[in-house]
């Protein structure tokens, strides 16, 4: 099965495979029932290109499924962490193709040996897979001889009020977020990425998320958060090259020379008390977000896409929009202009043993710099956002994000090994 | 917002909606582009049919995600109890044909009162949701006067070799099964039927689940189990309605009254030890089931619905097909024709804290006696299969499911209070 992709398993060819909208379920019923189907650029069932200046995953439409996974390193010899950075690149162009994760495939090669891919994915289009690799600041520690690589950038976020963060969820030497429209495909690749390290990595946390939270293209809708609002009206768009440039890739004079092309990811954990919150009224919601709850509106306007105006008054002569309402202490206009791209998903890990769904937002921003950006906001919201009465912040992360793998000689922290 | 379908909110008629194929992220980019798509009569974005004969989502074609619930009652009022179970129907009547839960809408009514829908699948179509209601023997222990209507077959299922069930993760009053084609449509529906209960019941326990593992229509294509093979081959399928009628739905003369159209729901949580499974040797792995990876065919044969050959033999005079493989053992032929409607999902819990991924399979099947057809066959299983090296039931619940509700008068349950 060397070199077949799924795809090709399906029958499908590469132009003609997807429906505008067509998606998951969509692919197993094109496994049942082919027919002919409009022809799109873009679907959900079609891959995503791995190669590229960035990599993909962070300025890619975002996809509806998430599964995160952070690694402690467990082998110290750095001969062993730089072979299984390629060994993991060349697994990653394999699947984000919607190829198997090993050359030989789950079913050929030799029945004495354990497959090479897991299997559970075969049959499965690439359904926009994107993996995507951070380093923690713990990987420049010493063990591996990087300690005068680590960037400026990396150095620990400072702890925020209202913090309740658990050590085992937080931090990893690496981390790898995998974007899908079907979670069995993301979770097939962080699975095989885990295999594929065994006894070199050790997986430290992983994530489900599903519900995209945040849109980075011009051509998504705004989706909604588990409080029921809008969520990422003012995001960072792939549209907007020139605020990505500023915003959210390093530059060369931003340091170090291995980090240009690359970003930072902050990953935060909230968990959010949704029985409380489905007990507060409409208007009281409203006022803590700042946005109206049907369409997203900022208070006092009609669209969703109109630009908040914070001196508006009502009749009474308060702001219509809060001293604390969330839109003003997250708009760039209070934070020295400090924007994300946010990318971050809605997460359900079943009930907490007390009554209450365990759930929330697994909020992850993509940025130049986290300490000019997401530490002031998050610094304001943390101080004054009457939602911290309804969130809990039990997880953080923050990891370097390389710039991405330029052809099939490339791999994942080359420039930083060599 | 009174009685306005999600689906309106799009501006989708009925008729037109649906492409071949098209899904949740679909849905999504429906959002964004509408755009002309062929008909089709049944699409992941859909809607089920509430009213019926029995109830929906068990011979409804298996949807692709799941979020399960277990509550427990924690008022004693009987009358409480019923008039919740009438609310909870009027909620699930709306919410499966893409309403909000309550006739008020989330952004409508009262600004100074809680919303009475949560508002985060405001914009989503119904996305096939079904919401199928169970009640758990411990409904029937003497606080709602209920103690003399409990079905024999609802009697406490035998103990298993090897079980390590957690009491927490196990049981409960009431289960809810919501079954859709976007996770956030499913776990949306489970949330405020949790809402609406507030005070009168709790979340025992709950669980996501994606990937369906088995078909329940012949339009389907068998789905893989984290193992990497193909599940539920030989599973119960909604097109044939003369071993639905022997398997699946209780019969008058199987009693109680209000049992009649009904049927029974296993629940087991079965954790898998995937990295072990993962370094197991594909001629191994084929050897445990019974069938080859790739296509799932019974080894010795070509085809995945071929019929197992238990008497062929191989060069060394050893049957094909092993005396412990799992498609022997779970066979009708070895367990009396004990047949199921398998209905389970993949489950990823995250990461357990010691390296693995918390993964697994969460089991459920229907059938018409699970003292008869479930247990034998899990014996059988418990007791012989090789597969026991590789996972652990950690979960168990066994529910009555009453029959369908009739229409907008009748409603879960009725039957049983009447």
């Amino acid at each position: 099965m060397s070199g077949v992709s799924r795809r090709k398993l399906l029958g499908l060819g590469a132009a003609g495979v997807a429906a505008a909208g067509a998606s998951v379920a969509g692919a197993r019923m094109l496994l049942d029932e082919p027919a002919p189907m409009p022809v799109s650029a873009v679907s959900a069932l079609d891959s995503v290109a791995f190669y590229g200046e960035h990599q993909a995953g962070i300025a890619t439409p975002a996809q509806d499924r998430l599964h995160f996974a952070a690694f402690d390193v467990i082998t110290t010899k750095r001969s062993e962490l730089d072979a299984l950075l390629q060994e993991w690149t060349a697994a990653a162009a394999r699947m984000t193709q919607g190829q198997e994760a090993g050359t030989f495939g789950a079913v050929g090669g030799v029945p004495e040996a354990p497959p090479d891919d897991t299997g559970e994915a075969l049959g499965l289009p690439a359904s926009g897979l994107t993996l995507t690799i951070g380093f923690g600041a713990s990987l420049f520690d010493g063990r591996f001889g990087l300690a005068g690589r680590k960037p400026a950038a990396l150095r620990e976020l400072p702890r925020f009020p209202g913090d309740a963060l658990l050590p085992e969820l937080s931090g990893g030497d690496l981390c790898v977020q995998a974007c899908a429209n079907d979670p069995q495909v993301a979770v097939h690749a962080i699975r095989n990425l885990a295999r594929i390290g065994f006894g070199r990595v050790s997986a430290r946390y992983s994530q489900l998320g599903f519900g995209r939270t945040s849109s980075t293209s011009r051509t998504q809708a705004t989706p909604r958060n588990l409080m029921g609002f809008k969520d990422g009206t003012a995001n960072l768009k792939l549209e907007d090259t020139a605020m990505l440039r500023d915003h959210l890739w390093v530059a060369e004079k931003d340091g170090p020379a291995w980090m240009r092309g690359g970003t930072y990811l902050v990953t935060r954990k909230i968990r959010m008390h949704i029985e409380t919150w489905d007990r507060t009224s409409l208007a009281e919601q409203e006022a803590i977000f700042g946005r109206d709850k049907g369409e997203g509106a900022p208070l006092g306007l009609a669209k969703e896409f109109d630009e908040p105006d914070f001196a508006k008054k009502g009749p009474d002569g308060a702001p219509l929009i809060g001293e604390v309402a969330h839109v003003r202490l997250a708009h760039p206009s209070s934070n020295g202009g400090a924007r994300l791209l946010r990318r971050g998903y809605n997460y359900v890990d079943g009930s907490d043993g007390l009554g209450r769904l365990d759930a929330g937002l697994f909020f992850m921003s993509y940025q130049r710099d986290p300490h000019r950006q997401f530490v002031p906001v998050q610094r304001a919201l943390a101080k004054n956002d009457v939602l911290n009465e309804y969130i809990k912040h039990i997880s953080s992360g923050l990891f370097a994000i390389p710039p991405g793998v330029r052809d099939g000689g490339d791999y994942w922290g080359r420039a930083l090994f060599a």
